[in-house]
């Protein structure tokens, strides 16, 4: 008789999600060909959460879905205390999945005594047993760094210059930054489409005559051409309205916007509807519900690129080729269409 | 000319609130004789919080109050923000000030894969730079071992005790626990008001017959005594409530709640006007809204408590002598008398 | 020719054991159907131990078993340098197996200036090197959230119920608890045997007479009553036979005891024999040495619920049903029977 | 006979140097009215380096100064070697004051399986035992979330900008980012100086045509002005001068060339001496040896920047306010003029 | 009215001791010219230990002393308690010190799978709170390096090559390594001595003659000689008596043995008794109790030393000078004289 | 369908190397049958390095090799960042092969204020994300306790002794240390060389006469030995030279050097050319390029004891075992012969 037991050993994974956008769990458990694992979750009456899995997870290397939307503070806070219970439940691995990362923006310090925020997130999500992010397109790409363990950062850039490039004429196309701190990811868009010519929107303000108004001037051609405006995500929409309006006062043929995320937060719809854009495009990386979809909005489901994500690492295959784009036959559809 | 040069040590304290209660922050100030720090505090369209502090807090001890209710995971996230803002800013000491610590009552598993979310919020709270936590009646002490540092577990007991020593005819008087899970308190009430004779009652449930009602019983003498029904908490008042009709049928001859945290959620001012109680007295450890004030409700400030506990730490002298009680010209008053 | 080597996987897990009741491991092992992995352990002669293993434990899943009973600081050191051996030996999991855990009742400051023992002890087996806890019926439950990783916490609660509703005729009997602070786990048992009656003993203190005797009441119905007296160990004894003669006194037509741990400490087999109980039940979470067993006491086997647990985490199945009982065939026997 | 012995607090600082460049310590000493603290460092003959402090630090804020720069890997480790000798020699606090951030280029992954060594970097001297760190103009900002503890950004730019202004007919020049990644930084200097016009130079390779050369547009108008290009760092130089040639085959009357940290690695003086410019401003925070010395070459001291910044820290003052500009009489002066 | 609160800062210190050796406590106090703190600590009746301090310790540097002698698992472990307990207090820093560090010569891995329970005893009082360590003549200085913060590692030399000198014709000595691994400290005293000649016990074992007697042999001259025997500490003192007896049958006119710790473990006073030497020297690192002590033993108070180095670290002086020797009027007498 | 996907475990391994000594990764690998997988890794103009791997490393273990030696500092930042990058990449396992472990002599303080640069080496490892270290022959067997998990020291003194035992006549043999501090090592030779004479050379310096030059003494019997003179490195050669010459002085036969790390660092290459030593025989811990072998040099590879260390770490077996020597068929020849 053996002092050492020999087992089978075996490797499981599993989908779970908080309730801030279920029905994005669904579609990437879909393209998985699996189910999202049941979590019982509701709000005491003073507001405090409570979560609890139906099944076993020992042992499973686990997937958290939560969109940081809406009421961020309280699906953030969900989505650390589905951590915990994971940890404390034995799972083997665990993956925060945050299509879009809450607070990404507030990064860095602009003044003395602010916080960063960005990094506080990372290390909550650590503190609570997180083993690995997962997200797309970032603010800055520099947050990797703010996680002490392994960050998945995809990007939708793939999948959004297929669809450009499958509705827009090329040839009279300018790829347009609505500030100048986008200019980079606009001067990758260029390239990867060809080499299309490149503007952005410079905002100048006069500092000497404080009363002034701010004015907005082009950089780069646009009379004539099919503009298409690039960003991360589109907020308040204010800035990339403005932008959309300069292009067109400077005699744009059309604007269309483009962005990771539509969060589209107070004005934004209100905006985007009076902007005169020819087209939005957004990926669904944050629940865009019925009341804020336009006629002209088109939103592409952000579940392929994710579950192929999930899938490289459950597989532990390379997340790295995800960079070049999905294969044919994983190619978003426009969820609303 | 030296190598080593000499400064003028100091030592400062400043207070700083979220914006769950800032007007107890302010009355604690009163107390303390100093002003609140002006923090700048906002939500940003899509619901991140940004946080900046006015003035330097460079070397400080900084204590950081807000109250976990209303929109808790939202106040939680502040708090979270402002001790990384001070850590960020180079405070000395950051101190987090929690008069109710919000999901203390999730602090043990009762089923598997289930979180310990008391657990978690300490957790958080440290990787954000917290050093101490100072709170009042920990729904159970043991969560003082959640802290990897010092936890300040302040009492309100000897000011409630103080109030209905002042109101009721304590030959008269039994002290009730509204359930099993507490009577080690009211043994401790009983105990410091002389020798009080106690009362419990007892929820069966006949788990052989499952749709039978459950019933209460209670265990303990109680026809013609002025009963004093004490608990750490008042959230939705079902049990407590519940009790209050136990003893009226068991022939009570008045009944008085007495809670420390008023959280008064749902259905709770509804139940607590229906049940027939002489009065409820609460601490304002989260705040109470007129909406939810009743003409037999006391309230007495939390703030002299808090402020003598900071004083204690700041001054680096016995946090453990409050647990007998506060100095008589530091005794709260009604805050809504 | 690859720059990848593939490996066979495999899963193994072995048990060790400290030196402080090595029969409990071997019970363990047999239910496992394996046997304890040889640990070479000595005293040098100034009291400083040594261990060491005698067989490869790289890579496998190690159970390590001590029960903090006797000399219990230096079983604890021994289980903490234990621990440190199989981490320096890249053992790849190490659950501290500790069915009674040393210092649970040291689980908050009653004062200022005191430690927080029970949480140190977590600290240090993290520390050492542990990466789970397993124990049986904890002081508190909330120690659970001491430990950074998973805690599984096992109950005899259904072997001990099942033992008493095989030898009490139920209808007549009461559940009593032996003070205040236990009477939610009471409650636990008279639901769970299908609805009995309660009762408690209660503490009185005249704190305004000083010399005044301590008296003791019985709230709630014995006379006449088979009363069953439940509390999670039995240490000195002192409280738990002072509960028997107060019953006894009370007119109760037998008391028995039923406890998880069975300490034993100091005066405790004296007062047991002396106090008239009809029959102590007790689990070998700890050792019972010959010379402590009287002739009504019955010791459950705690081996076969221990073995049930581990075979959970090794198989990566769920411990969370444990809770429920154990199967039919793995009923532990009365050891001294 | 107290239990308590009270002492004297005082509160001490000193400085110490690497040997990258102890001439700069010299003078930031020079500015904070103290000397340098020596430490003896010499290299064995394998090349482990030695260092130990000469005199008691114990108890003092120290301030470890190092330039990332030459033999960078050797300074770096020099550095993490001094941390953990004041660690060990129980200084109160440790301030890492690097002006030029090694590695901070890396700051996130391209591809997948790259390092970010800047986050590296940052938790190795946090691991050493460093409290702070001091660095001056990182390539991104967000680099500050990179640590978990307070980094003072200094940024020279006030200096650089005052710098200018005294320098150049303002009503004539343009401010041009040298790429599309910059515009950020160029629209601030931009901004500051009064809302001067903007350009960039923008890279376009028309990828449909593998080996067609890779071509650079001007965006914004810069016939006839006076353009300065504005850079974080000069390293090889290479796209700098490059911008230079395309701004003079544009009609530029003048291009300066102004960045804070000179590294001028590789072929970058000879690049500088044939490219065209009419200046080239850099501060010092890292040494510019004689051989790399250009006649148009204004190198601006940053040692008060540094001192003003160290003598915030130590007085806990805000170093906020640096970012305003220092004041008159801290102005530095061309150190090679 | 301001928002900061200015304090009188101060700085207290205070020493406190387990109960394995109090004596020594006292005496160090004395050198200090304060008292001992009070604290509360005795055992429960299963062995576990309470501890508690009667005065507040808030913000003072607190020395924590326990000999590792006797019941050595539970002095550590006590030690850990009284570390805890102060952490939780708020001491500003927390010193452990123990002249005599148990486990110490468990520091390395001689064969698979064995603990390095040196490296752990350290990890466990730094986990318990422990900012610094104080102890005596470590079996290897390398241990400094098993702690991440700073160790004060004090020597006895000076003290015992004093007395030595004192006692012994230097011209007619030889020191003398009792095995092949203390040669390095001998010739260390040999050189401090004035550069006595040198010699060492050689144990030769012949492996091929797997029965043959172990023999020993004396590399250097020993015949006429006053040899003194120099080790780190007597446990049991077999293989230091084994050298006297060597050497006495070598021809050594008299032995003398000196160490720093006197642990005297099982037949170590019977057997230093019958071995021949002259006189026994030792400090009370660890407490020698009456019936250890033999006519030609001399014990030196190791309170000056330890005291000398507590008053360093308080007034932030330099502990380095103590290696040099104590100041005469702190020189120690034999404590049982 | 489920909610659990079942994967296929598997187990993987791959070596990667620095770029300080590639051909022992080539030789390692060619042990292992397995191939190095390559890394892409360069030097920056400003001395920064980069490093990617060009094939995925998720969920593999990975070993990193490189020889601290030449340009040290350079050597070991550049493992660090590869294990960075391995860290991100999310490898399952990251071992650090040092077969030279740099900064391994400064393992505590000699003074005070002097870092203990060895510790720190083995904190920036882990801190950079390594979870073991494998090493050979360390300076002092207690820095395996400077890592908190685990280390694999590997000994060559089984390769060395075989090596000698066929090149010596070992009935006319003497093993002879350098000095005082290595002669438990020699003492180790002796033992298992059959019980071999043993000798040292002691260094006297007369402290009373400050300028009187330092005398070498023999201490045990060299006359017509075939001496051996065993260390752990030959750094810079001077003790070890001067122990050739006072070894023939003293009338040795021959004299023959045998070390595991032959650093050879500056005058070392001429001091043994000509000290007059018969033999010297190293390791190739570090690569000893061509310019630096002598004729009388043999240089014995150390790849096979490492490709032994590495499988047995890979396949989960003992490592313990190596310490025993290497079976036949790896035995290392002589690399350069």
């Amino acid at each position: 008789m053996s002092t050492i037991l020999e087992g089978t050993p075996d490797k499981r994974m599993a989908l779970v999600t908080g309730r801030s956008y279920p029905e994005l769990a669904t579609e990437i458990a879909d393209c998985l060909g699996t189910k999202v694992l049941e979590t019982a979750a509701y709000d005491f009456a003073n507001g405090e959460m409570y979560v609890r899995y139906t099944e076993p997870v020992r042992g499973a290397d686990m997937f958290v879905l939560q969109c940081h939307s809406g009421d961020i503070n309280k699906w953030i806070m969900e989505q650390l205390i589905m951590v915990d219970a994971l940890k404390r439940a034995s799972a083997r691995t665990i993956t925060v999945v945050a299509p879009f990362m809450g607070y990404s923006r507030q990064d860095k310090k602009h003044q003395g005594r602010e916080p960063i925020t960005a990094r506080l997130v990372y290390d909550l999500f650590r503190t609570a047993g997180a083993t690995r992010i997962m997200t797309v397109d970032l603010h800055a790409a520099q947050e990797q760094g703010f996680f002490d363990a392994p960050v998945d950062h995809l990007t939708a850039m793939p999948v959004l210059i297929d669809y450009v490039r499958g509705h827009l004429p090329l040839e009279n196309t300018t790829i347009v930054s609505p500030d100048a701190g986008r200019i980079k990811v606009s001067e990758q868009w260029a390239a990867k489409l060809g080499g299309l010519p490149l503007a952005f929107i410079h905002k100048s303000r006069d500092i000497t005559r404080p009363n002034h108004a701010e004015a907005h001037g082009i950089i780069g051609e646009v009379a004539g051409r099919d503009c298409v405006v690039v960003d991360d995500m589109i907020d308040t929409a204010g800035t990339i309205c403005e932008a959309v309006r300069t292009l067109r006062e400077g005699g744009a043929k059309s604007v269309t916007l483009v962005a990771t995320h539509g969060l589209l937060s107070g004005p934004a719809v209100e905006r985007l509807r009076d902007c005169g854009a020819r087209e939005i495009v957004l990926m669904d990386t944050v629940p865009i519900p019925a009341g804020k979809r336009l006629p002209n909005m088109t939103v592409l489901s952000v579940a392929p690129l994710l579950a192929a994500g999930i899938r490289s690492v459950f597989e532990e295959g390379s997340v790295a080729t995800l960079l070049e784009g999905l294969p044919e036959d994983m190619r978003p559809r426009n969820i609303y269409a």
